[in-house]
């Protein structure tokens, strides 16, 4: 993994997540998760993007994508999208995330969940930039589907506030959901 | 058209754009294009999104999606995302689009345009919040491929500065960067 830029990992999970009326299930790997989400974290200089599945049939087309375009016909096509999408790791599960995040920093995450409802216990964005830029190393998780289970949104230290603008819809796809976070956390300018 | 909330409307060009060495290229509609920055652009409380292709079959293709999710199948199985749908008017080219916001809203709205590179005219994201605020009609425009072509650029009164964090990387999606400038313009929330 890298180490580098931001101390900052995002995790996509496909399960544990909740589908449209709260079951835990698990979700099927989207190609645009792959790459929109890959890009954002290149442009905003996140350290690890991490996908986590635990079906054998979802990490075989993960491997597949990232081999065209890290060293098949897509890297040479699009260099840009190779170094966007070398930021992805594939995962099992977040507990081998979580190890091995803890392992390479040398000390444990702290674990933030997002979601599209107000949760308990949230930390702001500006105190959460102030923890980047002190350098301590942050692990943003993203649900698939309708969400993060229950069990997940047990497991992390502090949520962040839903995005929006109050106008009593809130149906983000991740993708955008994501951008905009980083946007928040890591953009240079003042908005 | 819908006059309503925040007199903001947007628009994703796909012809006139430029690809890769700067050519001026027509692009193909893409599936998420469509939900992704519709349902950006309803959290938000974006009032119209306009797709802008001359392409028949591409015109086709998008009255199709529209029409399945809108008041076929896809309306029942998902209302959130038909009331996101009904954000999108199709139409031939920008002219026909500024011809129509203007004449709905009884004002020429101000031309907006976004570049991944930094453009002559700006105008700051805290500027353009407080003509909002104002109630002044703005039309912001979206390219895809590779960017807006030159004769947009020109037409435009300004340009919003790139987002991102000064990484040197900056490869958004145009469904990252529409969601990214919508939370900079329209979010509540200080960030």
């Amino acid at each position: 993994m890298n180490t580098g830029q931001s101390g900052l990992d995002i995790v996509l999970i496909h399960h544990p997540v909740v589908n449209k009326i709260g079951e835990i299930i698990g979700s099927a790997v989207t190609n645009l998760d792959l790459h929109d989400i890959a890009r954002a974290a290149k442009t905003y200089g996140v350290d690890n993007y991490y996908i986590v599945t635990p079906y054998e049939d979802q990490q075989h087309l993960v491997n597949e994508i990232l081999e065209h375009w890290k060293s098949g016909h897509g890297a040479k096509y699009n260099p840009a999208r190779k170094a966007a999408l070398e930021l992805i790791t594939l995962s099992s599960d977040l507990e081998n995330v979580i190890e091995t995040v803890t392992r390479e920093r040398g000390v444990a995450p702290l674990l933030l969940t997002t979601s599209a409802r107000e949760q308990e216990k949230t930390l702001s964005y500006a105190r959460i930039r102030q923890k980047i830029k002190a350098k301590e190393p942050l692990l943003l998780l993203f649900g698939t589907g309708h969400g993060l289970a229950p069990e997940v949104m047990e497991k992390a230290d502090f949520s962040l506030a839903p995005v929006g603008a109050g106008t009593g819809y809130n149906h983000l796809s991740v993708r955008s959901a994501v951008s905009i976070i980083l946007d928040r956390l890591l953009s240079t300018e003042s908005s």
